[in-house]
């Protein structure tokens, strides 16, 4: 059911020199599916990430926080199946655990191995399946591909991206995964993505890196509306490329490194609507001439998360009333409606708050056909903007959450 | 589909004094169904209103609010089929020859006329039909199930409530009757809502009466969180009754008429609920414990809106943690999650913020199985509370709301 959602030739998928994969089936909740993935990293390696808003935030999620401030990260693992979410001083207790039997395999410090954790929310972690599958992981050498199906969970396929550019005369790879398709209104990060690359960067600046990216494509996606309490995103930096380090943002190589990062996440970010749950069609929300970004958003996540848009665009049905319903009701108080411009792609919906004279309901019927749809909507209050992505909600949406533990 | 829905026997809904109803079948969108509806209401009548908060109100709202303030009321003319919404100075337009033509059909001037829509939105309204139709209106006698019957749209069943109370020993008669099962958030009032009474009531206190009695009805359901253009609750006292005219919030009878009217309001809403689009089970979400209203409303709100807890409900799929995910995303900054405690009905599933060490997968997939559920949500921070009522949502929310129009 994805949209135009693509798994990338293995020769378009680079290897990040100094990240070595190994997954397993650790059977954590189903049997005969990769399940655990153990991402090391080299020495000198710079870990940055940025995490989930919800206050029910996943036991791991806390782990990761404290562990990557307290001290050089070496070895990511995550395991899907059970989310270790609401699982208490147990959950916690669970993740740390995960991360002493990993560093204890690999002669790392506890607080060297950052842990996550995706799946049912409120089941108590199965820390035994874990730690009896991570031998395994570190024996074997597997690729991204692997990767990012094992970290895949009502997925329909794995989610990569990868880009290659040059700094400073030597070639850096920038390769990344992501998983998630349902509880998709990340604030902060999605639910999982990685992204490393083999530059080498100051960590300050790898740290605004990780927070602008996922700005412009993980908190620039939504499929139902729900802020998963696992979201996390880490950008990791090996620096065993040949390239110079990054020390400054003045650095153009920066701007370079930041533009191929941004790229990677925001092709992630779009798998994953592409892949949302039932998903039909890959709808951009585009707000134009707010009087600032804030209300830009609101409004796009107001049309994003509108159910009777969602299903109208399941049903290619141009009822266009309803984007004008959602961009009424999305809090702007003192919005003039007869200042509101409306077009589907290249076709000019409602002028000045009412429909357009010369709109006819077949134009409009024909670009909801198509499986990509842009809606923009012009506010005429100001310069600001903004893009969010979502997808439409269909039959299938209910079928996968109505069966997710089944 | 409707969860539990009755229309009451005739004997229950009692005619009110000074309301005359008359229907038609106009022909507005659909031929060969009641579509349009004609109160008039007897000299010295009081009406009160609150409308939608949508900024895309619809041109109906719009001439609403001015007639209501610049006049006394002598009639509302309803039509369904087309929400004259996203119309703009057409649509207002519209609106008021809708009301010129009733008022010179009734010896009436246009404003002691309150004209009101719901349907499509974004579509011109067809008042030539409107027009015609009116005469028939004015001229039958139509009883308050007719009148439900004629302001349905997606609704599966008429909403109607009624209540006889007696004040100062002569009984008075409070009936209501209200439409809408999509496009479900209000914001200050439903899609449709027309309450009447008999008794006698000044002005100030009817204000104060349907502004009460919205917040603890209509403000507090939800089917999917998207509020309408045309929202409006009208709020009628005739007079007519022998009941003293009520002068003063101190008085008993004033206390006695509030409670039935906000009966009759909460019940007219969770008829709504009950009838939301796809429902197959009717959820009561009670949220205790709060610093104060607003954040027990944000919370009731992020569970109540929440797809995959809708989804959940609707599988019966005891899948719990989604109810503390949306808790934990619902906007409280500084949520101690290890104080929430979650109930479904009588079964505790979450203890101090994880799974309660007696809670049993079958004991919550019980109480899921049942068409009435309560989620009860304790957060540990004061003494607050609310009470907010939804559905779930369901394959057939999506094939109704994608197929709408057709």
């Amino acid at each position: 059911m994805a949209v135009n959602l693509h798994v990338p030739n293995p020769d378009q998928i680079h290897p990040v020199a100094g990240v070595t994969l190994g997954v397993t089936e650790a059977g954590i909740r189903k049997a005969a599916r990769k399940d655990l993935l153990v991402m090391q990293l080299a020495e000198g390696s710079s870990v940055a990430g940025v995490f989930t808003q919800n206050r029910f935030c996943a036991a791991p999620v806390t782990v990761c926080r404290e562990h990557l401030v307290a001290s050089d990260p070496r070895a990511l693992v995550v395991n899907t199946g059970n989310a270790n979410a609401g699982t208490g001083q147990a959950g916690l207790a669970a993740a740390r655990e995960t991360c002493r039997a990993a560093a204890g395999l690999l002669g790392l410090a506890p607080e060297q191995v950052l842990p996550f954790s995706t799946g049912v929310i409120l089941e108590p972690l199965p820390v035994d399946r874990i730690r009896a599958g991570l031998p395994a992981c570190i024996a074997t050498q597997s690729t991204w591909l692997d990767a990012a199906q094992a970290i895949m969970t009502t997925d329909t396929l794995p989610k990569i991206a990868s880009r290659r550019i040059v700094l400073g005369g030597h070639p850096v790879c920038i390769t990344g995964i992501a998983k998630g398709a349902g509880m998709i209104r990340p604030n902060m990060a999605t639910m999982l993505g990685f992204v490393a690359t083999d530059a080498a960067i100051a960590q300050p600046l790898l740290d605004s890196i990780v927070r602008s990216a996922a700005e412009a494509s993980f908190n620039s996606i939504t499929v139902d509306g729900d802020t998963s309490t696992n979201d996390s995103f880490i950008l990791i930096a090996t620096g065993r490329s040949h390239a110079p380090r990054i020390q400054s943002e003045a650095e153009s190589d920066y701007a370079l490194l930041r533009a191929a990062i941004t790229e990677v996440a925001i092709e992630l970010a779009q798998k994953i609507v592409r892949d949302g749950e039932g998903a039909t069609k890959f709808i951009t929300v585009r707000v134009e001439d707010a009087a600032d970004e804030a209300e830009a958003r609101k409004v796009a996540y107001a049309i994003a998360h509108s159910p009777l848009v969602k299903t109208a665009f399941f049903a290619s049905d141009p009822n266009l009333g309803r984007i004008l319903a959602a961009v009424g009701y999305a809090g702007i108080a003192d919005l003039d409606v007869d200042r509101v411009q409306l077009h589907l792609d290249d076709v000019w919906v409602a002028k000045n708050g009412g429909r357009h004279p010369d709109y006819r309901e077949e134009d409009g019927q024909r670009v909801m056909r198509q499986s990509e749809i842009t809606v923009r909507v012009q506010l005429g209050r100001g310069g600001a903007a903004t893009t969010v992505w979502t997808c439409d909600l269909s039959h299938d949406y209910v079928s996968i959450n109505a069966d997710y533990r089944s």
